[in-house]
């Protein structure tokens, strides 16, 4: 495997030889910077473009209605003749979650390690996309993509099978960190590849973009085996009674952990959740996950078991609406009956914005009598992103000429540069990209060049397109103060009004506003020389007008107008 | 002034003794007990009612266009006659907001500290209400109302002028924390009046009521002094550049350390945003602040001022999007600038369910070119709330004979109760409250009595009443789904259609889709005999499920359909 890589580096290194020295490598930003999620990056070099990562981000309170934003690749469609593939650091949804849509308008070849690929191929199967291409690769493998040759390094995170990736390009090599931290005592797979990064350092690399989710703390993360511990004390403790852990299916080796911590107190698992079911079948036919015989048991069973020979393993480490755990707290799973002789385990973080909803469920779990262990009680769960410590690390193995931080918002980018900058990237030689951003780099230099179309797509129902910043606007301003319908129909014969309806939804209005607000308007319009009025966009306006000031006087709200004139 | 309290004390005695043993205490649970917000609690014996209290909590993401939640006491408004007074702990909205609306319609005193009550008197004055009658006392006071007699206790906080109350009832002494820290080294003010606590722990308490906020964590808070040092060093560090301190107005304590600071390092300091400017001007009027001369300058006048000569103090510690520090972060204050040359410091915690405010507004700020100063980088901030160290100092004192944990979820509230079990209240004399529960005591017994109407009231634009669960699902429904609007002409003489309109609002529409929708509309009404049609609910209901499925399909959405015949 060594051999070959560095064959392959060699064969690079004449091709970057044989090339115009002056020649620009352009990194574009689609996603990932100066925000949390939908992370996207294309590497640009004359003829070919290779894309790092397409994921998606959750909606936020300012988006009603819409179920995923994913990056615009417009740039990408318009280019795609030139794109060689598309290389996915690892699983999670801000990494994954947009390939369905993306693949859906480019026919691009899919590079990444197994777990990777066979959470991608679940998705693609439920989005009935066929013809896609998978390259499956392994941690310390090379591919060649155009006028680039990616590296595929091994890196620890909170989902098997994560990457960083050593890309050789034209210019000088380019490391992108994907998500990582390092983890000295891994419960399974490998360290990450401390002495590959540091000799790829060695032979010089010209841009390092990574991780910056947690550089705001300092130190470095706890390893996944002190959660084995601490998993392991609550097994002890709890012998004769019943065990519910939830956590995220993409976390095997967690759910590794707790098949063997079952097998060790001699007690059945049962897997609760649709998503938990599928990834772990999933990853127990690819073998990162290793299931010992008769120790799993369908949910049905479990009343055949007593509580101290039971594990539950479920969904829902963050409370979501449908997910197993919330509706085991709300008592609709008929044959999982929470009581005072279970122990819930959280074993997962509560991922900023989900607070409410967790909470939500702690506290029900909590009110049926249950004993619960969460992230502020104990360390049932650790990061998956490097810390303060480990980016040093990394920066001191990796040793670029230039820096640009990624994934995160622009309060971590800035202390990313600043940290780059204190572990001896040259100041100056650090920059804060925002999406839609084109950096160029020569051999020894790197500037903005052109700005390109990006930004956020919203995915809502059936629809990619439209959702646009009117459409929630609208419904934003619904949401807040309501609608008020008004209903005009004029005659045509004598132009004057016949008849006024007006409704009121999401709005406090009385009987009696609503009578006055008729005989204000009907005052207002018997007044007005309807034959003098152009179109309908005039009425409407005067229409809107006379009620918006009642309205604010009597609510205090601006609810929406919308009027329609019906000539009869 | 101890000899006149235990005076007081002796008299309430008295007063015990002389009346039946079997009469019962009720404690009525209005707000504050498995959630956190909008503090209030009743004390009823016989004939007199006291209220702990009334404080508000801001609307979640399920209240679209709710301005404030507020409890709902119907039952203290039917009662009105018994209510002896209302006794505010200390001045944050949690415990003072629905102050207005309460007085509006219950004519009671007001018990508080001067400065609890200053900030009481600006929002009456904002409301217009006068008749409201002002009770000033002071730490260590006793006040009579009725069968209770109220001890008032210095405590810490992260307000001035926070009190306990201790509460001689006829069957036994019940002590309330309020919010409430231990601070042994103040900046300004006493320590907790820990002796005070210990001896009434000595005489006997009947039932404690105390703090859950921060139960969860281990240990004892920081002292304000630390901010002190804190600060110190962030003037001592940055001589040339201009600060931008921003802090909660009411946190007088901040402000003064700010302001003792500013004098240290011969910087003069400008007030920024209205609540700033009221509060301090309310609190140096009171004594609570004290300002030095010549210090303050209006903030029209910095550009007269070098950087290193100024101080700002501003509102907007949690990102609200019309105050200060938001809008100097959006440019949007002329006359201060903010650039490289300045520090931001934000001196105050995140509250739960504010940070993608703040941290969008500590984004805006970096991209300016400041640095800015915040909880996660220093400590600038220290809780007001007891940890569970000081939390078992108060049980150890109090050593109550029964114990409700208030000012919590219920997670808190079960973590309290396990707490206080543990340092000695017996297993069984813990209860767990919910909002319109009443617990009834006599001297040795505690129990469930019954359950009485409580829940919460919605203020929304100039409403208190009628914004109800129909209303705020009707908003919901509207942001997440859109809305349809149908318009129906129908003609009296031939009972056929006339003329169709259908306007979607807040949904992703395409104009073939309407027309679409239209024909497939018309065509079914066509079809049916609308004389047999009995009244408009029934035409309302056909033409909403002849397009529900429609819209569905094509949309994936549930838009609200809101149908309008007219009979023409």
């Amino acid at each position: 495997m060594k051999k070959q890589k560095n064959n392959s580096v060699t064969e690079d290194k004449r091709n970057i030889n044989s090339k115009k020295k002056e020649r620009v490598l352009k990194v574009r930003f689609l996603g990932g910077v100066g925000e949390i999620g939908k992370n996207m990056t294309a590497l640009e070099f004359g003829k070919d473009i290779i894309v790092i990562d397409a994921g998606v981000s959750f909606p936020g309170e300012n988006m009603p209605g819409v179920d995923l934003v994913i990056p615009d690749y417009s740039y990408l469609i318009e280019n795609q003749s030139k794109i060689r593939g598309i290389v996915i650091t690892h699983g999670h949804e801000d990494h994954i979650g947009a390939l369905p849509y993306f693949l859906k308008e480019i026919n691009a070849p899919v590079f990444g390690t197994k777990l990777t690929l066979t959470l991608i191929e679940s998705k693609i199967k439920e989005h009935k996309l066929d013809n896609v291409v998978f390259n499956c690769i392994k941690a310390g493998s090379v591919v060649k993509l155009g006028a680039f040759s990616v590296e595929f390094i091994n890196v620890n995170h909170s989902i098997a099978g994560a990457v960083a990736l050593a890309i050789k390009t034209p210019v000088g090599t380019v490391f992108h960190s994907g998500d990582f931290k390092i983890d000295y005592t891994p419960v399974a797979g490998e360290t990450m590849d401390l002495t590959r990064i540091g000799e790829i350092g060695s032979e010089g690399v010209l841009l390092m973009m990574a991780d910056s989710t947690n550089i705001e703390i300092e130190g470095t993360t706890m390893s996944e085996s002190v959660v084995k511990e601490t998993l392991d004390h609550v097994f002890s403790e709890n012998v004769n009674r019943r065990l519910i852990i939830a956590t995220f299916a993409s976390n095997v080796h967690r759910v590794q952990q707790i098949l063997d911590l079952a097998v060790k107190y001699k007690r059945k698992v049962a897997f609760l959740g649709r998503s938990m079911i599928n990834t772990v079948e999933a990853a127990s036919k690819i073998g990162e996950i290793t299931i010992p015989k008769n120790l799993i048991i369908d949910v049905e069973k479990c009343e055949n078991f007593r509580d101290g020979e039971l594990v539950i393993i479920s969904t829902g480490s963050q409370g979501e609406p449908m997910s197993a755990l919330t509706r085991l707290a709300s008592g609709e799973i008929s044959k999982v009956v929470v009581g005072e002789r279970d122990t819930v385990i959280i074993s997962a973080s509560v991922i900023p914005g989900n607070e409410k909803m967790i909470y939500g469920v702690i506290n029900r779990l909590y009110k049926l009598g249950a004993e619960v262990i969460y992230e502020s009680l104990e360390p049932i769960h650790v990061s998956g992103h490097a810390l303060k410590g480990e980016l040093r690390v990394l920066h001191s193995l990796v040793k670029p000429k230039f820096f640009i931080p990624v994934h995160g918002e622009y309060r971590h980018l800035k202390k990313h540069s600043d940290l780059a900058e204190s572990v001896g990237v040259r100041k100056g030689n650090t920059l804060i990209a925002e999406i839609g951003d084109t950096i160029e780099f020569t051999s020894n230099s790197m500037k903005r060049g052109e700005r390109f179309k990006a930004g956020s797509k919203f995915v809502d129902g059936v629809t990619l397109d439209g959702v646009d910043s009117f459409v929630l606007r609208d419904r934003i301003h619904l949401s807040e103060d309501g609608l008020v319908v008004v209903v005009v129909g004029v005659s045509e014969q004598s132009a004057t009004l016949t008849s006024l309806e007006i409704i009121g939804k999401g709005l406090v209005v009385s009987e009696d506003m609503i009578e006055e607000a008729k005989d204000t308007l009907a005052t207002f319009l018997n007044k007005i020389d309807m034959r003098a009025i152009k179109d309908e966009s005039e009425i409407n306006s005067l229409i809107r007008r006379s009620l918006k000031n009642y309205l604010y006087k009597k609510t205090k709200k601006n609810p929406m107008i919308l009027p329609v004139v019906m000539v009869v």
